[in-house]
């Protein structure tokens, strides 16, 4: 039987979109179910019981569970050349990866999310104000590491990338101009040079 | 030659004692650089050249420089039972590994570090006011992963255990007492019980 992959996605997330960007690149079908987040749909009881993070994306591989988008990313990219099996090359994808869910999403995709989506949100500006400067130090960090030469972040494209650039292509919407960060556009265009690309869809 | 492996620590951050957890369990030998972060010394130049993150923990393993700690644990794990191979079983690992370096670390490590290294900075109201309540959701998702009667997290102990047990276990120091979660305090237990078990040393 075809191996049947269902994703829990969301038009607002970036985390979301890595999953499809990455899908689309290994040729992959991904049957889709959209959720409204801003109607707090991932928090419903029908879908927490399917899925007790509660949040998206969220992917079905046949019978098989898994959340967490850079864990997804691995998941469907293993034994391809976009998550690399030689150990050393596999830590540092890994490596950006662990840095993107604690510095480039808790910074720019929590100040995007408020300024965007939730500006009315009594506790918004402060929000911002404090998760904007912990994304402009991220993209700080990539710049610095892209301005050895690179084209991607760990040698040719990785899933390291797709899940890096899921937010930092979206930094204005975080109030964050790129036209600070060269390398970072330069990288940002490379990825979206790459066989196979999808933009993110507006919501 | 035999592996050198240098790793730079801090006796404050529970992110550096899981490497020193996991290595120990391994039966790896770590050279040890501490580094005061409360005097900035992972910001200080002569440590940014070598690790552009301006972090611990960060290792050495030879001539290989690895930043952020899960992907330390995966890197020294890599081939034991504690970083699986099995597609699956590996790719839950990560799935709790990303959860905890978005929800616990940003929830538990935060709240904890302001409340006890830095309460009188002029925003530690604030960010604990944020940090915490997303610690306590992260706590609650692994109370409800834990109640099907699992000992650990996925299936046998694995790096995930390591990782999540590192700021679980300070959850009191982050004000958020864990006699509301018993399969967590049970679940803690048991990392503590497993063979090569080393505490974290008080700062």
């Amino acid at each position: 039987m075809a191996r049947r992959l269902l994703l829990y996605d969301s038009a607002i997330s970036g985390n979301a979109y890595k999953v499809r960007l990455c899908a689309a690149q290994l040729g992959l079908s991904l049957e889709r179910v959209q959720l409204d987040l801003l109607k707090g749909e991932a928090l419903a009881p029908e879908f927490k019981a399917r899925n007790p993070f509660g949040r998206v994306p969220f992917l079905l591989d046949d019978d098989f569970a898994l959340a967490e988008s850079n864990a997804i990313l691995c998941h469907l990219a293993r034994g391809t050349p976009l998550f690399p099996a030689e150990p050393r090359r596999q830590s540092l994808v890994l490596q950006w990866m662990f840095f993107e869910q604690n510095q480039v999403e808790m910074g720019l995709a929590v100040a995007r999310y408020y300024m965007k989506f939730r500006p009315d949100h009594p506790k918004a500006g402060a929000i911002v104000e404090q998760s904007r400067p912990r994304g402009i130090a991220a993209l700080k960090t990539i710049e610095a590491h892209l301005d050895g030469g690179r084209r991607f972040l760990v040698g040719d494209y990785t899933v390291a990338d797709i899940a890096l650039f899921a937010y930092a292509h979206l930094a204005e919407e975080a109030g964050v101009p790129l036209a600070d960060f060269p390398r970072v556009r330069d990288w940002i265009g490379a990825v979206q040079a790459t066989p196979g690309f999808v933009a993110m869809e507006a919501p």
